[in-house]
């Protein structure tokens, strides 16, 4: 749905308790803001109360938008719950992660460039040169940082700077072939978006497809998650498969599952930046 | 997603205004009631705003259920909205309409045998003797109604009564084979839900499959739709496809649109039956 | 497609070599029959030639039938190849193996009632009484057979028994929730397919939609496969997957799985009853 | 499937007569040739007989495969059949035509530099300038030929002879917003590629995203399709779609239709390259 004016997004979470949804809506409702869309859900089992809510506030210009999002914040925790505020007014800056394939690299600068995503691709970092004259191409600034088992935590430093440097709020490993370390995602701090190229939690872990093709499965998948401390186990946002058959060899299945890992990782990514992905426990809420 | 206390579900829509969230939450917050869900859609072009809400009210015995009932569509046409308030504790029933094909009749009939049904089926009338003895198998009462051109509209008064005296609110066109007439739906007045086997728009009217064998098209499809008195021109509530190959004659197009069409109208069926549809012009917000 | 006068179907598999496909379509052809299908399939790596050809032979009297497939299968041995040869005059005889779900056991009977599989149902053996009067109502014998950790040798003779009484050649799983012995298998020494109710090898062992549930994937799947002595390693006929929310919680999985491993299950059973499947390690070739 | 021999491929099609499976497979395996792949399909209402037959032939240099061809073609004349024959070492020529939209454009291209088409793109045409800085970014010749209701059948002259300089063989409408004339389409006399954004026949003609919303349908298509003198009713080679729902304006079923576009263009691309498509009247068989 496209919105003209700029708006303020809210994900919320917390324990469940009665007249969430009336003190929430009350609550912009006296502010003067126009509520454009709210979803909730509770995890009956858990307790937990989640909601999103998009609105567009009394005073619209950025800099009073900064104002609101922190009263909502505050506010928000006067109900005891988590509360995370996006404006729309705010493009995101995102940094990809790549290593030698490029089709999940082309197929996110693509979307950048007409204009479906929120957000601007501020950097591309790899430890492989393939994909610098690409990258100059389309005029984002590429870093080569090699990476081996040695250098890995140095290598991590130099790539924590450029993030740093770049004020990259989010990280997209579009097909990067590295495991980031417990360290470097603590000290990113950010989301990490990763595509794993598996319907996981089938043929985690390295050369899936031929994990696919030995095992005989018709139909193969990809996986956007993101990424944690657990190697393939942090929470998925996106999921799709292709069937194949007897007749697809693994080159095949690994040309068959470029478009896959194209759509999810795209897809997740949108979602991410539209404020549409509630991250909890090793699972998500997608409001879509 | 179960809940095992009696809700109430509220559908509702008229023009946009702002504070319609809140003032609905707050209302049903003050009556005591604790809402599970509540969507929201805005029609931006049309300036409609639709709700579906879903609260446990605060007294659950069932007839106080019908009270709040209206007293939540009192205070909806304050607001200038139409509504629709369904109580979870009272099952609509349902009379299918057959003819010859029984794929969607003993779909639909093992599915609310298995639970899966908020309603119940109490009665089937056909045009065509064949499905007697499995209706009266299932315990369900047959009624055979012959329909020609000349009796077409006696035929229609005797189903009316049958109707009425069923209490029946909900039909489903379970591959019913005949055109109703406006006059027919008029009177019923509640509403109708057809299975069409094509993908609509494309294929409306007769054989569908035939149509889509000549065509030479890579996917057949199911359409689910209220009827109204422009044939195969009502609001959709569902549809979905099915991939063809040049190896697939018209018998198989029939048999693969079999599952589809089963699949397709059951969903239609839950969905309407689970207060999930609302229709307005010729199309539908599903809640899902 | 559909073929009115009876056919052979001819599975074979051995070392490649050239000119196969010439010598097989040139011994039909002299003795007089006409090639309806011919599908090939070379796994390149591992060297193997795979055919499914199916014809009308010269002299079409159903005994003659089992004549020329008797003959055809000592002409595929000349060439160093295994072959298995199906007629389509001689409908082969399900058993069905149940627990207490009932969703396969109604739609694989329906589906025979329909006249779309080209076998005959002729027996259902249960662990659980709770089907016995709804095989009854469809005319079908039903064997309540307990099993018991101490009992199931005891109980797998009696299966066994049952089946040599029925002459079945073919055991569905329909959701029977036993596993079989090695040594049942080998002593039925035909095939059995069972639907896994999991996209596999996501999710294998017991209560796969709670360990969906639990992992927060965004499809859940059901596979069909031929069972083997590896629990759920057997080779893969059929698998598909439906898209899940985090809307939806196990109840939702299960009722959501319960079509998914319908359709799955049926397209298996009729695609091995149409010689469509050629089984090889554990894999599987599906000429569909 | 990846082969390293060169390859003939051969599409033939004719009235069907005992023994053409024999025939062919003889044939080639007399010449020495080794059938890699043969897909039969007979049309048993038309009585027509379609193959495609694949394989490496005795002398596998270039020049030969040429002779080959030829040689195979006047064999299927002495069969009263007609061939197409296709050598895999012979890369066909591609002419994209576009307008101002891109991502089918880009999709084709990067396509093409992965290595993933066996065909080479020699030109882009438009009737807008939009694109001649990306395609000489890609070093392909790019030219621009507005087209007025005046200049028509200028611009279309001036069109075939950029075709007839760059030898194209085959033309793909990527998004291309202009009808294509029949004399257009005569003089070039090769095939004509054209992707529709729906699910022909639904919504053929133009602007069909409003016409989906219009109608609140809850699945969009696209259709690839051969181009022929009756807009929008050639042969169709592929289809596929995308849910949709409430929440969608047309700017998102744009959206979501760029992705169904180029993927089913692609596709549609890829078979016709690979020898897949045969066409007939208004249909094909796709050997995939």
């Amino acid at each position: 749905m496209t919105h003209h004016s700029p708006t303020l997004i809210a994900l919320l979470h917390g324990a469940d308790q009665p007249g969430l949804v009336a003190r929430v809506s009350g609550w912009i409702f006296e502010k003067g803001g126009n509520i454009l869309h709210a979803d909730q859900h509770r995890d009956m089992e858990a307790g937990i109360f989640f909601q999103r809510v998009e609105w567009v506030p009394a005073d619209k210009s950025p800099m009073p938008l900064a104002g609101a999002a922190e009263e909502f914040a505050r506010f928000a925790v006067s109900l005891g719950m988590q509360a995370r505020v996006l404006s729309s007014a705010q493009r995101k800056r995102i940094a990809l992660f790549v290593s030698k394939a490029d089709h999940c690299f082309h197929d996110l600068i693509l979307r950048w460039k007409a204009g479906d995503l929120a957000a601007d691709i501020v950097a591309v970092i790899s430890n492989h040169p393939d994909l610098a004259e690409a990258a100059q191409g389309y005029g984002i600034p590429f870093h080569h940082i090699p990476v081996t088992a040695e250098s890995k935590s140095q290598s991590e430093m130099r790539q924590l700077a450029i993030l740093r440097d770049h004020a990259a709020e989010l990280v997209v490993l579009a097909r990067y072939m590295q495991v980031l370390t417990p360290g470097f995602l603590d000290q990113f701090g950010k989301p990490v978006i990763n595509i794993h190229h598996s319907f996981l939690p089938a043929f985690a872990g390295g050369r899936p497809y031929h994990q696919a093709y030995l095992r005989g499965v018709k139909l193969i998948g990809a996986t956007a998650h993101y990424a944690t401390r657990d190697l393939d186990e942090g929470p998925i946002i996106h999921q799709d498969v292709v069937r194949v058959t007897h007749r697809h060899d693994v080159d095949d299945l690994v040309r068959l599952g470029r478009d896959l890992e194209r759509l999810v990782l795209a897809q997740a990514v949108r979602w991410h930046l539209n404020g549409r992905v509630l991250a909890y426990g090793n699972k998500t809420v997608v409001f879509d």
